[in-house]
């Protein structure tokens, strides 16, 4: 049977099939590190939408799963591939159809890089505000189908608030155009929204309608604070926030981060307990902006610094950039990515350090402050998460979820989270949500496992 | 069958059903002037979320249909009660649970006028960006319910922007909730994105986590445009969106509005076939802006004036303000919603004026020209919409669609746009969309006969 799915595939996409093992040995993992068990039977680059409707035909016919792929940069092996499975490439899907600066919206295919897309979109003064840290390497698709993030979405939005439409193909094959080329529009429900984040449980993502923004005029300015403890961090992050200013940039680390960062640049390592924030204001307003947080920050007991220019701003948060590196100088990461109210940070801080102490462990933790997004990191050895990572993990979810917060604020569900997943939504809404998925894909070949998957 | 529903609900409720000839009677219409077919069993006053799971828990034990109704301000239908239908109502539910400067959000019963929490925020410097025409009347269950728009949308969103969590009862009278307190949370479904516009169709809203912004500083600048035509100021429209500044309002008048209100306000006359513009800035950098708004204006042939401050900026407002009342004293109004890109706002102009040739009539049309929303309103004797006015309403609505536009920018479809809707959504799209408000209403008690109904 395996055989004679491949077999078809070919048939009908001919070179686009690749079964070589390389490119399915790759395809087994994204940058979670997690790897999926098995080999999947074949890799799919897709070059159209009627590859992907072609290929969605013949795996529904045969029920065999499909897992759809990007830069396979996530890191909650959303997109991992496993035996008897097809893994559907739509990276070379990578053209922009139309940018509209007069409507401020972009028609693009999903394969584009979010790097790429701003690239080409700065020609026209223009800009896709979605920026995770990946940025340089993931696509606008899978920017997508995880609902991601990044360091700007306090001031800026997620991708939630940057799409206007999606182009989907359901596992049958049709093709649904969701959404409008509107600022406004409530014609139904909204499919667009409810795809955005989906992690390829509801269709594969073809084509979207990406919402922009004008490039912000004027010069950035950019600000560091040390403080003595990474409490008094965060509540300084909360009283700039609550203060009614907001910084398009304000990145939270602790002593671990900051001494894992500057051994990697090779910097002075940090006074021991000290921790940073680095915030950075832009726009019209940016100058009195950043006097009024330097202001908030030193009441707050921290030593601040405001850097000369732009130049000197990315230089500092260079810094905060280089945590991903840093870490994985350290051994196998698990990136961890619970949010809370932003009034709750100095709360899931104290509860990090419980974590620590309760099971012995060193959790260094960047936090993006403005939103209240954390990314803790457990370091271990060799490629399978042991155990007593997963029990400290498990005991930092529920105190997230205490707080009144989530399980994940941008990487989404995946394999790795989905025995969590009831913990939050409750028994009733998980079953509604898993039913929700049968809708559009009633054989279940979407991604089975991920998800909604106990 | 009848009888015992309302015995049941009056043994469980007491006098929170009002079975009185004025109430049923008040239930059967909104504010579109259209009236449900026949007169409800009853109105249940619903004063908590258990009176609502009761409502509910009676009415799918007997398979009876519920509306849920707010302050009845719709415009589409949406909340008309009918024959054999219990009209649920959640005005009573008027608390606000709780503001968090901090974590800028509150929760709020649904039944709360949008008006009346934003005087309430107003104490802390806060603000629920969603204004709708209706503020002062609707409510914020309502505004989520039909996913309600406003004159701020371009600068500030619509509703999907600033709800980040609602509590649903479904069909069956179980309670979720939805969404979550923190800026990001990707777990699962957004199934709050789901509900916002679902038109009572999935469940009943009875509460909601809304996402606040800070009040905006400094000083407001207005301008006002009058342009020989009302395709020139369209296109002038454009021409601002285009340039990049951000207006917080930016409304267009036809000569046969602006001659209405002008009427009703005993003003002048406007020059006939004129049009105008009025445009307001806001924050920090309102007055460079309002200067570029003004260039750009006057290149593009408009005759422009500066309100002096912001009494005059609000009293030249109150023009676009008193479009309802001016509206109402000619006849019945529909008034229509659609709305297309920005950049076609001018050719939507056009096919309104083939419109009004075509079909022998005068269609006065405002429009929120900052995102492309128009409100054509046709005007007739009489309760019932006529076929001719039907016929003119078609022909505008398949203009729309052409252009790339949609049926309804933030009214909803209700029954009055029912017939519609697969038009825009594709048949394939329309029976998706139908099966899932089956998941959440299997037995198809909630609104049924809108939206979802050819």
């Amino acid at each position: 049977m395996t055989v004679e799915v491949v077999a078809a595939l070919r048939e009908a996409l001919g070179d686009r099939v690749d079964v070589s093992s390389p490119a399915r040995e790759a395809a087994r993992s994204d940058r979670s590190g997690h790897a999926a068990q098995g080999t999947p039977l074949a890799v799919v680059h897709a070059a159209s939408v009627a590859d992907v409707q072609t290929t969605l035909r013949i795996a529904h016919a045969t029920r065999t799963p499909v897992v759809t792929r990007g830069a396979g940069t996530g890191l909650a092996g959303g997109a991992n591939t496993g035996a008897g499975e097809i893994a559907l490439s739509v990276r070379r899907m990578d053209q922009i159809i139309e940018v509209s600066p007069t409507d401020l919206l972009a028609v693009v295919e999903p394969g584009i890089l979010n790097a790429d897309l701003n690239d080409a979109l700065a020609e026209y003064g223009l800009w896709w505000a979605p920026d995770p840290a990946s940025r340089d390497i993931s696509t606008v698709g899978g920017n997508i189908a995880t609902g991601a993030g990044g360091l700007l979405c306090a001031k800026y939005g997620v991708v939630r608030d940057a799409v206007l439409g999606v182009d989907l193909v359901l596992a049958d094959g049709t093709l649904l155009t969701l959404g409008h080329r509107s600022v406004k529009g409530v014609t139904g429900l909204d499919l667009t929204s409810l795809v955005i984040g989906s992690e390829g449980t509801l269709g594969v993502i073809v084509g979207a309608t990406l919402k922009l923004r004008h490039r912000v005029p004027g010069q950035r300015r950019t600000v560091t604070a040390t403080y003595p403890d990474v409490r008094a961090a965060a509540v300084a992050a909360a009283a700039v926030t609550a203060a009614g200013v907001q910084p398009a940039i304000m990145e939270l680390m602790d002593t671990a981060s900051l001494a894992a960062v500057h051994d990697l640049l090779r910097l002075d390592p940090p006074v021991a307990g000290q921790a940073q924030l680095t915030v950075q204001t832009d726009g019209p307003a940016a100058a009195t902006e950043a006097a009024t947080i330097v202001g908030i920050l030193t009441d707050g007991g921290g030593d601040v610094t405001m850097a000369a220019d732009d130049t000197e701003g990315e230089r500092l948060l260079t810094i905060r950039r280089s945590m991903h590196p840093a870490m994985a100088r350290l051994g196998t990461t698990l990136i961890e990515d619970v949010s809370v109210p932003r009034s709750r940070l100095a709360e899931m801080f104290d509860e990090i350090s419980r974590v620590e102490r309760t099971h012995g462990l060193q959790i260094p933790t960047v936090c993006h402050a403005g939103d209240g997004n954390l990314h803790p990191n457990f370091i271990f050895d060799g490629p399978e998460v042991p155990a007593e990572i997963w029990a400290a993990a498990d005991d930092l979810f529920q105190a997230a979820l205490r707080l009144g917060g989530t399980l994940t604020g941008e990487h989404g569900i995946g394999v790795l989270k989905r025995r969590w997943l009831a913990d939050e939504l409750g028994d009733d809404q998980w079953r509604l949500q898993r039913d929700l998925t049968r809708v559009f894909d009633p054989t279940g070949i979407l991604n089975p496992g991920k998800v909604f998957a106990r």
